[in-house]
C-alpha cells in the first residue's frame, strides 16, 4: 500500500494569526454554512450512500481479512491533524482516502465469507436507521429530553420481547421493562449492580467481599469483566466446569453444590449468569433448572442470549428459553444476528425499580417536564451505566417495522439452513468430525486426530490450528475463528453475514477441504521421510 | 396528533404456516436480496439523506420541545410488531411515520434555539461518518478484528490530544494513549476501576470498603454513578462544598483537608475527579494544585472536561488545563461541542497498562493475528467496559480531516462570541444579573431578587423557575435549562448548536425579556391588590 501522503497535511496552524484575529474581533465566516448546511449535507450525503452501496456491491473483491502488519496505517498518516484541509472539496478527498487506505486495512465483517466470531449482521433498514439517528442527533437521557425517543424505546423493547416470546413479566406490558444498551457487557453489569445493591441492602454494605457470582467455564468473559468492574472479589467468580457429554451446558446440580459450599463457608451467592448460545460452541444452559437453584439461594438470575437470543424469534427455538419467566433479567444483542447493526443490546428486567435503585440519580439541573409530573415515566439515564445515550430505538423499530417478525424468521432460518448444509458436508468427509452438535448457525468441527503413533489428540490441536491459519490465509477464501473447549481445539464456522448465500458456504467448505488435503499430504511426506 | 394507524399492522403471524414451510424445507426467497441489496440500499439511502437534509432545512418550523403528554406515542402504536409489513414500500412508509409521528414528539437538540443542558453539536462530516460507520459495520474489539479501525483510533486520539494541547505523556507518541468510548460515565468508570485495582494490589483486596473518592458538589453525577458501579462504599464519596467567591471551583486546601481526615480515620484516598467546565455553571477546578494534593495522598487524578474540553482547541483557553501533565487520565466529549455527534468520548491515560490490568482479558477463542505477534498492538477491548465496540474513530477522523484544527477553533469561538453577546445583553438590563462570570459559551443568569418585603432571595427562586417555564412554553421560542447552586436557582443559556447564529441568540434574549416583563407586571398587580 502506498503511503497516503495526501490524507492530510501536516501543519499545526498559525496560532499567531488566530490570536490576532481574535484580538481584532474580525468576524469569522458564518460557521453553520459549512458545518451543517442542508444543501451541503444533501450533496455529501448522496456521495456517502453511493460509497456504501458500491462497497456492498464490491464486497467480494476484498479479502475478508487484510494482509497488513501492525503500524501500517499509523506510520502512513501524518502525526498531526491538518490546520485547514488542503483540498477544495475535503469531504470527497476524505472519502477517497477511506476507499484507498482505510477499507483495504479492515476486516470485512459484512463479507459473505466472514464466518469468524459471531456475525454482526447488517441490514439496509438498520444501517440507514443509524444514519437517521445520527442526523437527528437527540440525546434521550430523560423522557423530557426527547419524549418520542423514550417512548419508542419502550414500545420497541416490548415488540422485540414479544417477538422472542419472552414472558410478559419482563416487558412493560407485564410490569417489567426493557432498554437498549450498547453491548452485553453493559447489560450484565447493570443487572449485576442492581443485584448487588439489593443484596447489600439486606446483608450490609460492608460484606461486598463476601458476594459470589456464578457462571460456567463457557460463559462469555463479559461476566468476569462485569464482576471485576462491580468490585466483586477476584476469588469470588465461580466458573463451573462443563463437559462434552452435556454439550458444555452448565449443570444445575453442580451449580447447587457450588452455591451450597459457598454458603457453608459464610459467603453469599449473589448472581447467576446462564447462557443461551455460548461464545465458543453455542451451548445452551438449562434456564429453568438453574433459576430454581439460584432462587433457592436468594441469587439473581440473568440470562445472556447475546447471539442465540435472535433465534427465539422462530417458534422452533422457543423451548430453549423455557423457564425465562423465572429470570430477573435477560439480554440479547440484536446487532449480532437480528440485523440491527452495531450496537444494539436489549436488556429486560422483571423489576425496573431495582435497576433504578442501583443506577439512578436525581438532580436539580435535570429538566423535569411539567407534563411528566405524576406519570409513569421512564428516565432511561437511570437504567444504564451511562447518562448520555443514543436514540437506538429508531433503527430497531425500522428493522421490525420494515421486515416484520416473519422477515426476521426467514433471515434466521436461512442461516440455520446454510449451517446445517455445512455440517452435513463436514459429516460426509470422514477426515473430519463435528465436535459439538449444531443447534443454531454455528458449526464447530475439526480434522480427526491422527493415529496415536503420529501424535493423536496432542497433535490434533496443532494440526487444526495450522488448518485454520491456512484457510484464513487463502486469498478470496473464508475467514473463520477457533474455540478450545475441554482441551480440544476446533474451527468455528459461524454463518450469519446478511450477504452470505449457500454458494459461499459450499465454497468455504471446498477451501477447508483443499487446505486440509495439502496439510495432510505434507504430513504424509514428512512421516514417510521420518519412517 | 392523529393516531398513526398505519404505523404497522397488528398481526402476530401464522406460526403454523411457518412450521409447515420448515418441515417441507421449501426454499425461502434469497434473503440477502431484500435485506442488504446494494441497489435497494442506494435507493432508500438517498431517501434518508434527503429526509435529513429537509429536516435541517425545516428545523425552525419545529418547537424545540414538543407539547406532548406521557404515553402519547406508546398509546398510538400497535402492541406488537407487524408480522409482515403491509405496504409495498415499507421503508418509504416508515420514513413517513418518522416525519409525521416521531419527529413531532422529539426535543430538537439540533435546533438553533436549543440552549438547554450542553450542546450535542452535529456536523455534516460526523453525521455522515456515523452513516459510513454503520454501513461498513465492523467490530474492532481487537487489532486483528479490524486493523485499520484500531490504528485510526490510535492516530485520531493523538491528533485530538495534540489539538487540545494535552501533554504528550497522555498520548501514544509519549507513552500514554487514548481511546474513544461512548460517554464520560464510561471514561470515569474505566479510570476508577484501573485506579481501584492498582490500589487494592497495594493494600489488599479485602479493603475495598476503605477506598474513598473525591469530587466537588459541582461534579457531574457521572462520578457518583461510576463510584456506585465500581463498588465504592456509598459513604465514601466526598462531595466537597464549593463557594461562589471561588467561582464554584474545588479548593485544593479543602481537598487536602478531606484526604487527611480520611487517612487519619484509617480510610484510603483513591481517586480525585476534577472538572474543567462543570455541568451547572462551567466552573473550572485548579488542576495542577488539585493533582499535587491527590499525588501526595497516592490517589489517582482524573480530569473530566466533558463540555469545556472542546474549548482547549483554542490557544486562548489552554491555560485552563495547566497541570494536565500531572493527571493520570483525562476525558472529554467530542460529541458535545466539537461537532462529533453522539456518541464520542475521548479518554486518555498516562499508563495504559493500568487500564488493561483493570479491564483486560485473555481468551483462547479471540483470534490472534500472526502479524501482530510481538508487536506493540492495542486491543481496545481491554481499555473499556465493553468488548464489542463501534468504529467511532472514522467520524472523528472525518471531522478533523475535513474541518481542520482552525475550523474547530472558528466553531468554538463563534459560540463563545455569541454567548458573550448574550451575557452583555443580560448585564445591560438592570432587572437581571449574571450569576456566574461566563468563561465559555454558557451564560448563567436570573432575574434579581425582589425587595425583601416581597420575598427577597426566597421568592427569587420561584420567580426564576416561573420565568424558565414561560420561556420554554413560548412557541417558536428558545429552550433553556436551569441550575441550582449554593441555593440560588438560575437559568442556563448554553450556546452550542451548530445551527445557532447571532440572530437566534438575540431573539432568545428578547423572549426572555418579554416573558420577564409579563411576570413582573403580574407580580406588581398582585402586590398592589394585596397592598
Amino acid at each position: 500500500m502506498a503511503p497516503p501522503a495526501q490524507m492530510c497535511h501536516v501543519n499545526n496552524g498559525d496560532l499567531n494569526a488566530a490570536a490576532v484575529r481574535m484580538v481584532m474581533k474580525e468576524a469569522a465566516p458564518p460557521h453553520s454554512a459549512s458545518l451543517l448546511d442542508a444543501d451541503e449535507f444533501r450533496r455529501q450525503g448522496h456521495q456517502v450512500i453511493d460509497f456504501v452501496a458500491d462497497y456492498y456491491a464490491d464486497m467480494c473483491s476484498y479479502p475478508v481479512h487484510p494482509s497488513v502488519t501492525p503500524g501500517f496505517l499509523r506510520s502512513a498518516l501524518p502525526k498531526d491533524a491538518p490546520s485547514r484541509p488542503a483540498e477544495h472539496d475535503a469531504f470527497a478527498a476524505a472519502l477517497r482516502d477511506v476507499r484507498d487506505h482505510i477499507l483495504p486495512g479492515l476486516t470485512h465483517w459484512q463479507s459473505p465469507r466472514h464466518f469468524a466470531h459471531f456475525p454482526a449482521s447488517s441490514s439496509t433498514a438498520a444501517a440507514l436507521g443509524e444514519a437517521l439517528t445520527a442526523g437527528i442527533n437527540v440525546v434521550p437521557f430523560t423522557w423530557a429530553a426527547s419524549p418520542a425517543a423514550t417512548e419508542l424505546e419502550m414500545v420497541v423493547t416490548d415488540w422485540l420481547g414479544k417477538a422472542l416470546h419472552l414472558p410478559e413479566s419482563l416487558l412493560f406490558c407485564g410490569g417489567g421493562g426493557g432498554t437498549l444498551l450498547g453491548t452485553s457487557c453493559e447489560a450484565i453489569l447493570c443487572a449485576l449492580v442492581a443485584a448487588r445493591e439489593r443484596k447489600l441492602d439486606e446483608i450490609g454494605s460492608k460484606r461486598i467481599g463476601d458476594l459470589v457470582v456464578y457462571c460456567s467455564d463457557q460463559t462469555h468473559f463479559a461476566l468476569r469483566k462485569a464482576a471485576r468492574i462491580a468490585g466483586i472479589h477476584r476469588d469470588n467468580v465461580r466458573e463451573i466446569p462443563t463437559h462434552r457429554d452435556r454439550m458444555f451446558a452448565l449443570s444445575p446440580a453442580d451449580l447447587g453444590a457450588a452455591m451450597r459450599a459457598d454458603a457453608d463457608a459464610g459467603l453469599v451467592p449473589l448472581f447467576l449468569c446462564a447462557t443461551i448460545g455460548t461464545t465458543q460452541t453455542a451451548a445452551v444452559d438449562p434456564v429453568r433448572e438453574l433459576c430454581a437453584v439460584a432462587a433457592a439461594h436468594g441469587a439473581w438470575s440473568h440470562v445472556d442470549a447475546a447471539y442465540a437470543g435472535s433465534a427465539l424469534v422462530c417458534p422452533e427455538f422457543h423451548h430453549l428459553a423455557d423457564g425465562a419467566d423465572a429470570v430477573d433479567s435477560f439480554s440479547m444483542n440484536a446487532h449480532k444476528w437480528l440485523l440491527a447493526n452495531t450496537d444494539c443490546c436489549a436488556l429486560w428486567v422483571r423489576q425496573p425499580a431495582l435497576l433504578v435503585a442501583g443506577l439512578g440519580t436525581e438532580q436539580e439541573y435535570i429538566l423535569k417536564d411539567a407534563a411528566a409530573e405524576g406519570h409513569d415515566i421512564v428516565d432511561y439515564k437511570d437504567w444504564s451505566v451511562t447518562l448520555t445515550r443514543r436514540f437506538r430505538a429508531l433503527k430497531l423499530w425500522l428493522v421490525l417495522r420494515c421486515y416484520g417478525v416473519e422477515g426476521l424468521r426467514d433471515h434466521v432460518r436461512a442461516h440455520v439452513r446454510m449451517a446445517a448444509a455445512f455440517e452435513e458436508m463436514v459429516r460426509a468427509d470422514e477426515r473430519f468430525e463435528v465436535v459439538v452438535d449444531r443447534q443454531f448457525s454455528l458449526v464447530c468441527f475439526r480434522l480427526r486426530p491422527p493415529p496415536e503413533k503420529l501424535g493423536g489428540e496432542k497433535a490434533a490441536n496443532e494440526l487444526n490450528r495450522s488448518l485454520l491459519e491456512e484457510v484464513n490465509a487463502t486469498s478470496s477464501g473464508p475467514y473463520m475463528s477457533s474455540a478450545k473447549v475441554g482441551g480440544t481445539y476446533m474451527l468455528r464456522c459461524a454463518v450469519g453475514s446478511t450477504l452470505t448465500e449457500e454458494r459461499h458456504v459450499t465454497e468455504a467448505w471446498r477451501v477447508v477441504q483443499d487446505r486440509a488435503a495439502e496439510l495432510l499430504g505434507k504430513m504424509e511426506i514428512t512421516n514417510s521421510v521420518v519412517a
